[in-house]
């Protein structure tokens, strides 16, 4: 397939916002693949996902911000243009886990993450390997308690070098600190192996164990300041029973937090989510 | 909330559709509370979902038709104008198994499903105290072999009499002439005790039991003349094991089918349900 | 088919139990149809079900206790014996919300509960009418603040004299008093409307609303003093999206909690649930 | 953990069996880790797995038989006896799809599937590099409508000399003749892209999307000379809508296949799966 171009809004709600950008598309020759929008009656808010072929569309990218401003400034409008031919660079943080990895390396090289992975940051040296089949790049910065600032301080300038848009943690087990949340605002993707809220923090199967839950979960969220409390862009859960031990939790939940990790990777590259009171609405 | 009204369209994906709607709508003041569409690829069709406040659109109801036919015109349009306010009147047709019959009534008195229910048919007494506990008339209507047609005939008269806009086949255990079903096109919702197309036509639940399957499914499907073949309006599954009899895919099944077919009917009433190629477009 | 006898049996784990339990049963003609057994190897604790054809077997309900005595000594076992024909007899506390309620009746009708409902006790009157569809009693006991003690006194009466053997909170929405709960210890099952741990206590669909999760959950336990913190028996969760408003979680949600506190009751009225370390082995 | 034995056991129902079995475990000291029981109501069948610890099993593997058979003989029963601390030898047959290859390797480089997988082997070249990056042996056996019978006789070739139990099938799109499943009875493990009986046979995807189904699955089974009718061991299936267009189909089917064949090949490796009637009874 071509080129698509991808235009994200959110402004407060108003008649004939549709009207405007569906006009605005058209005077440029633009042929609407997708549109998705959604009205959310509490906050007043206006969301919308629109995703044309670039191949006939007569506005150059280059001229599309000047030409948009009028209509986004009469209504108010955030707004973001993106191009499917233009892969974002993402990074993985890993641990010593390297189930989230694997899976990861496999889609991207399957081509089911239309993504660039310039680098791979563990704290352990343990997936290496893992980098090295899928040649990717793999640098191993040590973290402990006394050195962590100036380990992310070195993390930093890695992704500064590599031009990185955003970080997956496929299970990093390291507590990022604010300040270097904030370089990468909304663009950390972290997966928690549980049904968020629920058991939050440290050890999630083991109290799940403990509780005698039926169900157990994995969620994936954009990473804020307030552990495990970012917008959740995607969860599921897995039945177990009394017959699944401790173990057993840990590797069918090991399973789910793959799945539901690629998932929001997937929809995060192809300008899926949108974000707003600390939610998300997913156009998938 | 106040009335609304919905807009069913569907026709050749052409550049400009989008727009020539919105126009339309924003021209006479329509306040567009959903809207979702969708272009398939495939067959070149676009298919449209809009919903408007009813209160402040300056185009009243019976002007409507005059006014967009230009538009339709243009673009090749199946179109259908609907208003919340206008409930649609819903037959419930059921043979013995009542639980689906029971599941609907209730939902149907706790204001679930925005419709009415002028009458009840059964080719069985069994069920008339659920229609009286509920207060719907109910009317038993005997169906043998050779006097079928003639049932069909006084079924017919008895919709007609009630202006009957679409039937529910709530386990209704008796085949539907080629006939009945012109009468009534796209407007007949049947569940079929099975994730069709496996174990289409009689005694799924012992097929599926024999075939050693580890899940059992519901189907909710418009009635077309060929059997358990129309198009699919929802389907789910639930799990099984060994441990599960017959006796228990049948109970087990039950619950899935009141879900199902109940989903099933909300979504035709609230006129979400698209067709085209013998499939549907489900807007929910 | 006949009356079948089920014994539910725990202990301290010990080489020889399955055979001991096994030649006793065996001793008597008994013809095992289902035995569930499952070791915690955390807590060195064994948990068995076992049920048996009643009507070969050569021991009467009066002696077992005498005879299975010896057995049950040298293993230190919890045991309890149970018979099918025999129907345990179930009180229903419901407020204003009727779905669970309604799906509960219809289900005793159905056949599918085999147990007696002697009483609905209720603290408004607007659940009567679905009482006396399905006739079984019902008695409005309103609840004030400060006449809650005497209220739960009526409540305790009335259970003594109807010889309740469990309750089922079906969206009972008051909280029931510690001295309460010693009476009916494990007897008293709950639906909570959220995937407990998470949000427990009070309005869980607002705040998953407002928390941005992908699914709901439905919780069934039994009550404790500590709220919402007793052993969960069942659990189940549906998908939503930002598509669903407030309304459409309650709704869902609904759908979910009828299905889960059923299920969670006919467990419990056919022995298969276990106790132990503040959860449930179900032996489904 | 030390290394377990297991025991599988068919036969038909009878009383005793339990105590007779259970008594036999114990005069040798048996320390029962699992058991689970089946009677099949309809066939009169008693299915059993029992696993024990064997550190101080006093019965030595190469005794069992001798000491056994007076137990078997008299119920007529079917057995197999197995031991964790031999792991079974596992051959992947693959094509060109490599989704499910990539994930049975990296299971078992994770150490979640107790085997050997001394060969894989593909009528095509292209997962060559998979096999190297875990370092399995590989080897490309073409297929061509005239050559199947020699490339057959190749493959049994190959599997005798490594001393194979069981084959997996891992999207492998050749069908296999009579001649050859008649040497590996029963285990022959494959994933079929649709959850049967609905769509067996060719592109079952393609199938699927133009019914309008609104989940697809996918099942894993043992294969027999009957294409697609061999007991089925795993099944699953995952919500689709009319946004999937045909290739996201066949991604989120990718996802389905591999974690439905894992679960397999692992129930399979654990000696957790009983067969009759042309079904399983899937011990978990």
């Amino acid at each position: 397939m071509s080129s698509t171009s991808i235009l994200l809004v959110s402004c407060p709600d108003r008649k004939g916002l549709v009207a405007a950008i569906a006009n605005f598309l058209l005077s440029y020759n633009a042929n609407i693949l997708h549109a998705d929008q959604h009205q959310d009656a509490e906050t007043g808010t206006f969301l919308m996902r629109v995703e044309w072929d670039g191949s006939q569309f007569d506005l150059p990218p280059e001229a599309f911000e000047a030409a948009f401003t009028p209509v986004a400034s009469e209504f108010n409008m955030s707004w973001k243009l993106s191009h499917s031919g233009i892969k974002p660079r993402m990074a993985i943080f890993v641990s010593r886990y390297d189930h989230c990895l694997a899976d990861l390396l496999y889609r991207y090289q399957a081509g089911e993450l239309h993504c660039e992975i310039p680098i791979i940051i563990s704290n352990h040296a343990d997936t290496r390997w893992l980098a090295e089949a899928y040649r990717i790049p793999f640098q191993h910065i040590p973290v402990h308690r006394d050195s962590k600032q100036e380990a992310e301080a070195t993390q930093l300038a890695i992704l500064r070098r590599h031009h990185v848009d955003f970080i997956v943690l496929a299970r990093y087990m390291q507590v990022l600190s604010a300040d270097f949340i904030r370089h990468y605002p909304n663009r950390i993707i972290n997966i928690h192996h549980s049904f968020l809220p629920a058991f939050h923090g440290a050890r999630p199967y083991h109290r799940a164990y403990e509780r005698g839950v039926k169900l157990i979960g994995a969620t994936s969220h954009y990473v804020t300041e307030v552990l495990d409390d970012g917008p959740i862009i995607e969860q599921d859960v897995v039945r177990i029973s009394h017959r699944d031990d401790l173990d057993d939790l840990i590797r069918r939940g090991g399973d789910l937090e793959k799945i539901v990790l690629s998932r929001a990777v997937r929809l995060h590259i192809e300008h899926r989510v949108l974000l707003y009171a600390n939610k998300t609405v997913v156009f998938d």
